[in-house]
C-alpha cells in the first residue's frame, strides 16, 4: 500500500465519526489537507474538549461547560439558564432533543435529559436511564406540570408511562407532547399507526 | 440558545468536514460525547499531523510523511516506493487517485501527483498544477511509458492533451487508459457520450 503512514492513521481516525466510512472518511482526509491547517487544528481542539470541557451535569444530566469559577465546576445551561419558568421540566431522552425542542418552540422551562429509553432487554432499567435522580429531583422542586417529550417508540412509550406514575405519586400534573400527523407530510407517505392515530384525535374546526 | 458553549465550538468546528452540515455536525458531536473520549482524542491528534507530518513531496506532489531521519525531512512512499517499475510513471490529478489506482491495480510504477487539472478561467495553468515539474522530471529521467489517468471531464482531457504534447517532445511514449462501459453498469443508465464511445471502440472477441 503506497500511503503516508500519518495519512493513513488521520483517515483511520475519522472513521470514529458515526456515519463515516473509509471512503468517506478519506475525502474528508484530503480535503482537510488541501484546505488550510489552521482549520484542522480548531477542529483538533474542540475535540479535545470531550475529554476536560464537556461534562455531564449531575443535576439534570445536560451537557454542560466546566467552569473553574462556579462552586461545583460545572456551568449548565439549564440548570443555569435565565428568565426561566420554574413551574415546567420537559423530560427528553437524549441532550440533542433538548436543542431540537428549544430551538423548534417558545418553551422556557427547565428540562431533564435522560440517559436513552427503559430497555430492561438492554439493560436499561430505571436508576440506568437516570429516573431515581428525576424522582429525587421532583420531590425536591415545586412544579406545576411535567412534560414528557420521550420518543414515539415502544422504548420511549414505555419509559414515558413509567415517568407518568412517578409524576402521579407525587401530585404532578404531567402531559405528553401530541401525536399527529406531522406538518409537511404526504398522508400516502405515512405508518397507518400514525394516520390512525391522527384520526381518532381528530379536532373539530 | 440553550447550549454547552464547548459544545457548540465543537459542532461549529465539525461543519469544517466536506459534507458535514450542521445536523450532521450535532449528531457526530453527541455520538463522541457518548463514546470513549479516548477515541476523540485520537482523532484530535490525527487533525493535528495536518499542519507538522503529512507534507506534499517536492519530486512528486504525494502527501509524504515527515521524517526526521531522511536527508530532505520527507518519507515520499511513492519516491521510496519498494520494487518499482521505474519504466512506468502514471499521472493523476489528485493523491486520492493514487490510492484508487492502487488499490484496483497491479500497478507498480511511479506516480506523478498534479495539482488538480487545467482550467484557465479558474486561474490554473500549466504551472499552477504543476506541469512544469513534471516536465523538468520528464526530461531528468528515463521511462519507457506515461500513463495518463486523469478524469474523463473536459478539463480532464484538456490536460491530458497537453501532458501527451510534453511526453511526445521529450520522446516518451503515452497512454490513456480505455474508455468505456463501466462494470456492473446498466446500459439504460449510462450517458450517451460513454455508450457511442464504448459503441465505437468495440472489441472482436
Amino acid at each position: 500500500m503506497i500511503k503516508s503512514k500519518y495519512l493513513e492513521n488521520l483517515i483511520d481516525a475519522l472513521t470514529i465519526l458515526p456515519g463515516v466510512g473509509r471512503k468517506t472518511a478519506q475525502r474528508m482526509a484530503y480535503a482537510l489537507l488541501q484546505d488550510n491547517p489552521e482549520k484542522s487544528l480548531f477542529l483538533s481542539d474542540q475535540l479535545k474538549n470531550i475529554d476536560t470541557k464537556i461534562i455531564k451535569c449531575e443535576n439534570c444530566g445536560m451537557y454542560s461547560d466546566f467552569d473553574p469559577s462556579m462552586s461545583n465546576k460545572i456551568n449548565c445551561p439549564n440548570c443555569n439558564r435565565e428568565n426561566v419558568n420554574p413551574d415546567l421540566v420537559c423530560v427528553v431522552e437524549s441532550a440533542s432533543d433538548v436543542y431540537t425542542i428549544d430551538e423548534s418552540t417558545n418553551y422556557n422551562g427547565y428540562y431533564f435529559v435522560l440517559q436513552g429509553n427503559l430497555s430492561p432487554i438492554d439493560g436499561r432499567g430505571p436508576s440506568e436511564i437516570g429516573l431515581d435522580k428525576l424522582e429525587k429531583r421532583l420531590k425536591e422542586i415545586n412544579i406545576k406540570e411535567l412534560i414528557l417529550a420521550t420518543n414515539t417508540t415502544i422504548e420511549g412509550e414505555a419509559t414515558a408511562h413509567y415517568i407518568k406514575d412517578i409524576a402521579e405519586k407525587n401530585h404532578i400534573n404531567v402531559s405528553r407532547l401530541a401525536f399527529g400527523l406531522p406538518i409537511n407530510g404526504e398522508i400516502g407517505f405515512l405508518d397507518s399507526e400514525t394516520i390512525s392515530h391522527a384520526f381518532n384525535e381528530r379536532k373539530i374546526l
